[in-house]
């Protein structure tokens, strides 16, 4: 008899403010336990915009403690529908000391543990090196009623190490909230390149560690509020795939509550066939610790 | 004006001797040669049937040493051609100690460099524990006057550290001669997921790293000497992609030579906007020199 999980994404757009989104999420998750679901992913950010597309220290206002009153919404509605619910923060930590947090909230409510983006992005439109400080926490999964969830976000997901690490600390599964979109400059050619690589990479994390990944990403426009940048078309496609990277489920760019089931135990047949963790070259790769191995 | 590299790939089955293989690659390097390549990638222990589907001691007759007749063919026919071959060979080293061994055939017929292949499988029908002795060169790319190679093999294709190991050490692109194919004991399913998980990591590398891939498969069914085993359906399907990942060129499930372009200068512009090497966390990589984080 096979651990088989119901799990669900909850892909939307930015719905103008804390409350609407919290509110949205609400439904969604209660839509969500309605079809069995018992593990919730939220995309990245979720309560507001993408705010990083401008370096506004005033923007920090919309950090919050961790614990604090995200934390605890999304608590009550993990023990009120008995699932666990992935979620998303601009953490507050001290002054002047920000993270893009994930918080695991398990199915009692309580928080079963975090995580701080270790990896941090900045690209136009993406200025997340102003405001989040990189995470210190390492790549650590948090135990939940659920199983050992591998959870890492958004640009952690271009990161081969990241994905590796969260599975030789035994993750049962990769778990990425994700905002990332298209600028409008450019071509339809190289936006089918940016998604297809995007879906690539964490296909083959599942692939090369043997492991279920899930990935959510908000939709919609927003604007710039710089007249150089052109705003980002975030474009969902939020997803889930088998421990060979075939996919399970997978949206569109429309708001999307994407349910699906994964096979926690299908992950021992696939290591057993693709033994991958038994013949790592331990002994030769000092490399991956250094910057460059050039000059 | 950028650097467009003009590549082959030559994807066969086993022609049943040595001499037949080698006559059909000198006959499929002058073809791409007519067609302009520059730079020839040749699938995995080219010369023979792919002869790890048992574990015969008597095998290793089939051994040579390198630089040695095989190194000596691919070399005259470089030169003869003005381009540069990525062969694969069985490399006897000293009495019981062999290895499995990529070589690169400069365009002026000189042996640049070789590659001894780190990981070593060992799977029903892919007994290559028994033959080859794990590489002790490491992860070094060859440089060629058609740019610096970063060659690996096959089962080498599962693991990411191989792939960010070479790009850290400056490669240009990655080459895999390969021999993969399917269990005639595997359902239609069962073979898409294989097949689309072996294209998936190695189109993942080319993203990881902002670099282009090429993937040298065999075609054909082999059968084994085992009862046991069902022999192997070699898969093809050898492809070419940018460093977005994007397929350039890929073959199906027949004999092919296949012809591609790659744009060793658009690696710089692709790294620019996602500019992963950026952002690694060498500083909590650590884990990825341990066997496992648990117990």
């Amino acid at each position: 008899m096979n651990r088989i999980l119901p799990v669900a994404l909850v892909q939307h757009r930015d719905r103008g403010s804390r409350e609407a989104n919290l509110a949205h999420i609400a439904e969604q998750v209660a839509g969500a336990a309605d079809a069995g679901a018992r593990l919730v992913l939220l995309q990245e950010l979720h309560n507001g915009p993408y705010f990083c597309q401008q370096e506004d220290p005033a923007l920090c206002d919309l950090a919050e403690p961790i614990p604090g009153p995200s934390t605890e919404f999304l608590g009550q509605l993990a023990a009120e529908h008995h699932l666990v619910i992935v979620g998303s923060l601009f953490e507050r930590r001290a002054a002047g000391l920000y993270h893009n947090t994930a918080v695991v909230l398990d199915a009692d409510g309580a928080l079963a543990g975090r995580y701080r983006k270790m990896h941090i992005p900045d690209d136009p439109g993406f200025y997340e090196k102003f405001y989040f400080t990189p995470g210190d926490l390492g790549f650590r999964p948090v135990d939940t009623t659920v199983g050992r969830l591998g959870v890492l976000v958004c640009w952690d997901q271009w990161y081969p190490e990241a994905a590796r690490l969260m599975a030789l600390a035994g993750a049962e599964l990769l778990l990425y909230p994700t905002a990332i979109g298209w600028d409008r400059n450019d071509d339809g050619a190289e936006r089918q390149r940016q998604l297809a690589a995007w879906q690539t990479i964490q296909r083959a994390h599942a692939v090369a560690n043997g492991m279920p990944v899930l990935s959510c990403n908000r939709v919609g426009f927003e604007p710039s509020a710089l007249a150089s940048d052109p705003g980002i078309d975030f474009w969902g496609h939020s997803f889930v795939c088998g421990p060979q990277g075939e996919l399970l489920a997978e949206a569109g760019t429309e708001e999307t509550l994407l349910l699906s089931e994964i096979d926690l135990d299908r992950s021992e047949q696939v290591r057993r066939i693709w033994p991958f963790l038994r013949d790592r070259r331990i002994d030769a790769y000092e490399g991956l610790l250094e910057r460059y191995l050039g000059e």
